[in-house]
This record gives structure tokens, C-alpha cells and sequence, in this order.
């Protein structure tokens, strides 16, 4: 690693406002959401794509690492320069290039905010599906190194199935384009999505073409309360089992509940073990029918009310906080993301209540259950070191829980490092190595978020 | 290349029945819907993944090109075995593995016919979307190899959105697994859409987990008539522009419009110049004012009439026959499946007309117009070299017409060999260079389908 001459390499290509090296300015790219913290040398804030271009020859030529990044929303280490060496922040490349309403597709830079699009494209009549709760503040290219999802990807998927086409940089300085402006192409092998969900370990994306979609007419909410999560999760899967698909489905724990109680009393029913906020969308006159047959298959027993929800807007307010409100109790929690076939839900939520008893770990569980994608929250002190033991036995256990039940470990986060000790329980050896393979190909010395999405021993 | 030991290495493995090596035997899997024709010099029929994989192993092992297919129905020449060697027909691998109502899931093996997936979901309320006019007869492996589409891809999206992971052999003899079994998931490279689509060149899929969508409760039919291209080119834009997506789009000039007039008397009014066949699909209550705004959007100056269709079933075998109707007067058209944003369908279709009048080539154009896929067929006549030399610079221009308008040279047939001289018209240098290293990746050896896919020059 040659650090210094890549430095002054840089130095003598961009202004000093685009390129930090003093550790004060570097500190708030050593972090994302999964609270890793690791300093880069420097920071460097490309704003088209021969610059970018230009960064990852001088770090090929001085073989220093270069870890992309959005807006370090991410959950799983993603985006921290783990190994040190240069951030290349894309939160500069901001433009909405072009919206094209006529052909439901918008151009952006990587570094748009996803609400920021949202905005744009709203007048227009439409919306980019995926919808973290950070939408606020992460980027598209975050999105797209993520393949990022919220609550809505139930019924308008995630982030690849809203991406027509890319433009990039692979890790050994090529400029590529892939895809195309069509929503069906066939030439080629599929670039686009093998890029979507690398986490910037295969190529960094300059320009994405997204695929709009029609906002709906209108929207209904219906809650339902349940004893216990048991019945809640065989209501979950007795609603993904008939044909209307609801636009979200979001489940909540009796401990979700507790934290949201202690915020705003009164708003939830004390009787409530387990709970959905449920959401369809549609023309007007399509909700009826469908609000109706998400109340019918509610009714299982443990069900202590389904009915429509009038004012939903609270309740999702309520819902999106639950992340902070937690962070608040338990700032080192161990969040995990695991899904499972949603037919497995009732056996899972059982299984980390069991787990939980066992290793005596206080776990607060919600998300996206229609995806049957569940943020495992365990609420650990990580200054005590026998609890963070039993902890880790636990989240062991989680892991080949959710294997067990024909799951994965991560719905939306991603692997970054939080999750690499655990990829090859998931995804087997002969795969995997093929996988390592195409990073080589795109990026042969190594230079793009090294490290990242592999387990380190394979 | 030894072909002699490979043939008795198989017959020593494989039993007559399921090993042919008699050219008269051969002779139908020679062949594919181009009406290129390439003999093996045998076809292998495996019954499960490990026979896949040991027919791999030994092609590899005597370098031996080895062809996947599964019942040749494609139109590109992606199945023909071009440089001989050995086809591996997937057609006795036909089982539907699972089908798993609860979790929208069926897994199937590659020689699953379309149409008897699609008979085994329907009593449980789902359907695959993917549609071709072939689905009776064609697998969904070879649906993967092509990343199929069909008629509802304009509402329901292509292959690559209804496929939630692959087992499969690469090139180089590796059994992989890819995707999950969730609707959502972030472990590791999206190996199962770089595979969707790579038509057999990296590796040969032995069983897929599909996405199911629930059948819609009803559909309703709408036909509008023009008495020109462009105004119908406008109405197809407007209607794709307006929130009610269309579950069908079907466009056909008047070329088409006369061979139905040819077979179905009075079936078809006569002062139509272009005809759009469109379905929307949905709740029954959906239905009324989804036809009403699509009814609204053709109201474009040069439309002769746009009402709700009653008897649609007609209508729609009239448009699947269109193919074979083609083939009837011209058995050697040359068929192309190009795309375009639905906005420059106008000046496509245009452009098409212009083409057709300067080269004097009769040219019938139809397709899944909501995606802006549309099917150009040039009727020449294969013996006349002079009507071929002006055929072959007039579909010269239709790709620089197509690429022009930001479109790609194929929507949903693949390139196979069909296309191979004009993808580096599309794809640039440094992308297709790229997607020859994950060609090699896959199989270091060139072994699967060599030569399909990339220009013979690059």
C-alpha cells in the first residue's frame, strides 16, 4: 500500500474541498448505521465519472483500498473503510438527470437522496418503490449497493426488480454501461443485477436508470391485535396465502409494542401480544374487496380485533421510529434481518421467543412480515462481557433457526461485515468460491471495499 | 476436441435409450425455431443433477462443446449445438418438484413444460407471468436460458422477476446453488439473474424456485382501431403514460391485420390501418374504470373507434396464430424483436415504414407494444440473393434506427446466434470484454454453448 504517493496523486488532481485527509474531516466517514468504526486516510468527493475513473486508477497504480459510499445509512458495515486507505463519498454526484414520465424512468447520479427523488417524481404521478426507513437521508447508490427494500417491497419488490440500467466503474477502472432503456432487454448477460447488492465491492455506479411506478389511487390501513405472536404469524401467513397482496405488512412484538407504549400512551391496546399494521393500495374502488379479505383471513384464533384503521398516519409514524426508539434503550443492540418462507413465521417467532427464554437476552422482533423478513433486535449491553458471550451463542442459534426453516440471513441490510462470519452457513463452499471469482474479475487487485461480503477464511 | 472417447465414455455411463448418437436421431435436436440447423454429434437426456454434472465433467475433461436445451423453441439459435459436439436435451428432467401455496413457491426442474406449470398452480389460484406464445410446448429451463416475456410482461415484468434461485452445473463442473427461498434476500452476488438470460453459455440449470403471482379475479378486454401507425404509435404511449397499467398490450399493423383478414373473414374491420388488443386484469370492481381511462388515452386524432371487447377469446388466438400465419407465406422471414422507450414508438414505427418503401422489402410489425417490443418481420425470400442483399442492409438500418431511439436490438428473443453480429452495436467494448471474463469465470474451458452471445470478432 502506497499511501503517501496516492495522497499527493490526488491532492494535485482535486481542490482541498473535495478531498479531506486532516482525521477531523475523515471522522464522520469512518461510521455507518452498524456503529463500526474505522478512519479513512482520506476522503475524496468525485463529482462525475471520469473522476471517479481517475480515483480507481490511482489507487490500482498505488494499491490502496477505496470503499464507495452513499450516506453511511447502512446497517451491516457496508460503507466503513474497513482496511483503511481512501472513502470515495458519492454524496456530491446529486443530480436528477432526467425524469422521463412518458416512459416511467428517471436518470439520477448515485448520490440523490431517495426521498429527494420521491419528491421529483411525485408530481408526476409517480414513485421508486423501495422505501428504507432512512429514505430521508440515504442515497440511490446506497439503495443499489444494498438492494435496499422497506416495507412496501411485499407487493412492489426491491430495489433490482426498479433498476433498468447502470453506468459504472469496476474495480479495474473500466467505465461500463449495462441494461437498457426498455423494462425488457435481453442482450447481454445481466450486469445490472449482479451489481445491485455487491456493496461496492464489484464496481461503483455513476448513473442509474430507474423504472417508475404509478403511485396508487388510494389507500386503506387495517390493524389487527392478537394474544400472542403464534396466532399473529399463522394470520400473517394465511394473508399472503390469498390473492390480494396487501402493499405492506408490517408485524410487531409484544416488546415493539412496549416501546412504542412507553412513547404514546394510549395509542395501542394494552391486550395486544402481537400486532399488524396492514396497507393496501389501489383504485378506489379496489380496496373495499381487498380490506374485507385481509379481515377474514385475520380471523384465526388468538385474534382479538382486525378492523380498519382510520388514522393510519400515527400508527406508521410509530412504526418507522421504532428503530431510534430502540437505539435509545440499547444503543449496542444486535439488529438482524433474517427472512423466512412465511408459512415458517409461526415456527420462527416461537423459536426466538424459546431462544430468548434460554439465553436469557431481552429480543424485541418486528418488520416486514409479508416478506416474512423480521428484524431481530437483541437488546445487549455490550460493556458486559458475559452477557455479549451468551449473546453471540444466541445469535448462533437465531442463524441456524432461520437456516433450518429454509430462511436467509440478511432480507435487506446485507452482508458488509456484521454478517461475514455467517455467509458460508448460508451459501455453500463451490458457490461461494465462484463468487470470489467474479470480484476478481471485476476488480483484480482487490481494491474496492476489500474484505467485505466474503467470510474471511474461504 | 475428442469426440470419440467423450461418446464412449457416455455410452458407458448412459444407456441407449437416453444416449443417441444415430444422426437420424439427432436430426431433431439439430434445430431450434431460427431454422438453423447444426446436428450434435449426440444428445444426452440426464435424469438428475449429478448425471448433469458428470456429462459436464466429461466434456470438459475431452473439450467437447456441450449445448443445453430444453424443447428448441427459441427464435435466436441459442440452443443449436453451431460447433457440434454433444446437445444435453433437459426434456426428461420434468418434474414439478413442489408446489407451496402458502409460501407463493413452486420448484420445478428445467423440462417442466410452461403450460403444465401453469396447469398444476391455476387450481391453487396462481399463475407464473412469464407467457410465450410457445408456452404449451416450450421448458421453463429454456424460459430461464432466455429470460422469456410474453404478452403480460408489460404488467407482470420478465422471467428474471419470477425466479427465486437456481441449482445448477457450471462450465467448469460446479454445482451451485443461488437465491433463496424468500422473496427478499442480500446474502451474496445475484448469481441467479446473471444466470437468467446467459442462454446456457455459463451454466445449465437443474431445478428453480419460482415466484408464483395469484391469479387475477377478472379480466376485461378493450380493442381500438387507427387508421395509421403513428396515431396508434401516440394512443400506445398516451395509455402507458396514464396509472392503469394495461395486463396486455398487443399492437398489429396493417400487414398483420391482413393475414388475420386472410384466415378469419369479417372478423376484423376494414378501414383499420393498426389495431391495439388490450386487457386489464384485476378486481371485478377495478375493472370499469381501468377500461374507462385506458378508453379515454386512445382518444388521439386518427383513432376510428376504441370500445370494450366481448369476445376476446377469438381476438387473442387470432393474435398467438400471427406467428405461424407469418411463416405460412414466408417460411424464411427474417424475425426481429427489437425495443423501444413507448415514447419513440411514433418515430420507430415511422422510421419502420420508411425502411420497408426505401429496400422494398415487405415488412409485418406486431408486438407487446406497452413494453415497446415490437416484432419486425421482413418477408423475403431466401432464394433471391439480390431481395436478401437489400434485406440484409435494410435490417442494418432497423438496429441503427432502434439503437437511435435509445432502444435494444431484443427485447425477449436473446441473441443466441441470430443477433451475435450487432451486440457490439449495442453493448460497448470495455462491457462486453467484461462479460466475456464472467464467461470464462463460469467455464474456463469454453465448453457450454461456445460462440452463442458475443460478436465473433470481439
Amino acid at each position: 500500500m502506497l499511501l503517501q504517493p496516492l495522497l499527493a496523486a490526488l491532492a494535485a488532481r482535486f481542490p482541498p474541498e473535495r478531498l479531506f485527509t486532516d482525521p477531523v474531516d475523515c471522522y464522520a466517514y469512518a461510521y455507518d448505521n452498524s456503529k463500526r468504526f474505522h478512519p479513512p486516510a482520506a476522503v475524496v468527493f468525485p463529482l462525475n465519472q471520469d473522476e471517479v475513473q481517475a480515483i480507481v486508477a490511482l489507487c490500482n497504480e498505488y494499491q490502496v483500498p477505496l470503499t464507495p459510499r452513499g450516506r453511511g445509512t447502512g446497517t451491516a458495515g457496508g460503507s466503513t473503510p474497513e482496511q483503511g486507505g481512501v472513502a470515495l463519498s458519492l454524496e456530491r454526484m446529486n443530480k436528477i438527470i432526467k425524469i422521463d414520465p412518458a416512459n416511467r424512468m428517471a436518470v439520477v447520479e448515485p448520490g440523490v437522496l431517495n426521498q429527494d427523488l420521491q419528491n421529483a417524481i411525485k408530481e408526476h404521478g409517480f414513485f421508486w418503490p423501495p422505501d428504507p426507513s432512512s429514505a430521508p437521508y440515504c442515497t440511490i447508490g446506497g439503495n443499489i449497493a444494498t438492494c435496499a427494500a422497506g416495507p412496501h417491497a411485499v407487493k412492489y419488490g426491491v430495489t433490482r426488480d426498479h433498476v433498468l440500467g447502470l453506468k459504472a466503474i469496476t474495480g479495474n477502472g473500466e467505465a461500463i454501461k449495462t441494461g437498457c432503456n426498455t423494462t425488457k432487454g435481453v442482450v447481454g448477460y445481466d450486469l445490472t443485477r449482479l451489481i445491485i447488492g455487491s456493496e461496492g465491492t464489484l464496481a461503483i455506479v455513476t448513473e442509474a436508470t430507474l423504472k417508475l411506478t404509478p403511485l396508487p389511487h388510494a389507500t386503506a390501513g387495517i390493524t389487527a391485535q392478537f394474544k400472542d405472536t403464534t396466532s399473529c404469524a399463522h394470520a400473517i401467513a394465511a394473508i399472503m396465502a390469498q390473492p390480494f397482496v396487501p402493499s405492506a405488512l408490517e408485524f410487531l412484538d409484544n416488546g415493539a409494542l412496549n416501546l412504542i407504549r412507553n412513547r404514546h400512551a394510549g395509542m395501542l391496546p394494552e391486550a395486544a401480544r402481537a400486532f399488524l399494521m396492514i396497507e393496501v393500495d389501489g383504485a378506489e374502488t379496489e380496496l373495499p374487496p381487498a380490506v374485507a379479505a385481509i379481515i377474514k383471513a385475520c380471523q384465526i384464533e388468538g385474534l382479538i380485533d382486525a378492523s380498519p384503521a382510520h388514522d393510519t398516519q400515527a400508527l406508521w409514524a410509530a412504526r418507522k421510529a421504532l428503530s431510534p426508539l430502540l437505539r435509545d434503550i440499547a444503543p449496542k443492540k444486535i439488529n438482524e434481518d433474517i427472512a423466512v418462507p412465511v408459512s415458517r413465521l409461526p415456527e420462527l417467532l416461537q423459536g426466538l421467543e424459546a431462544l430468548s427464554a434460554r439465553y436469557q437476552i431481552a429480543n424485541v422482533n418486528f418488520g416486514h412480515a409479508g416478506n416474512g423478513n423480521i428484524h431481530v433486535n437483541l437488546l445487549v449491553n455490550p460493556d458486559n462481557p458475559e452477557e455479549m458471550a451468551r449473546a453471540e451463542q444466541c445469535l448462533d442459534e437465531v442463524f441456524s433457526l432461520v437456516l433450518g426453516l429454509d430462511g436467509t440471513l440478511s432480507g435487506e441490510h446485507g452482508v458488509g461485515s456484521a454478517k461475514r462470519p455467517y455467509v458460508d452457513r448460508e451459501i455453500d463452499a463451490p458457490t461461494i468460491k465462484l463468487m470470489k471469482k467474479i470480484k476478481t474479475t471485476f476488480d483484480s487487485r482487490n481494491i474496492l471495499n476489500p474484505g467485505k461480503l466474503f467470510p474471511e477464511k474461504n
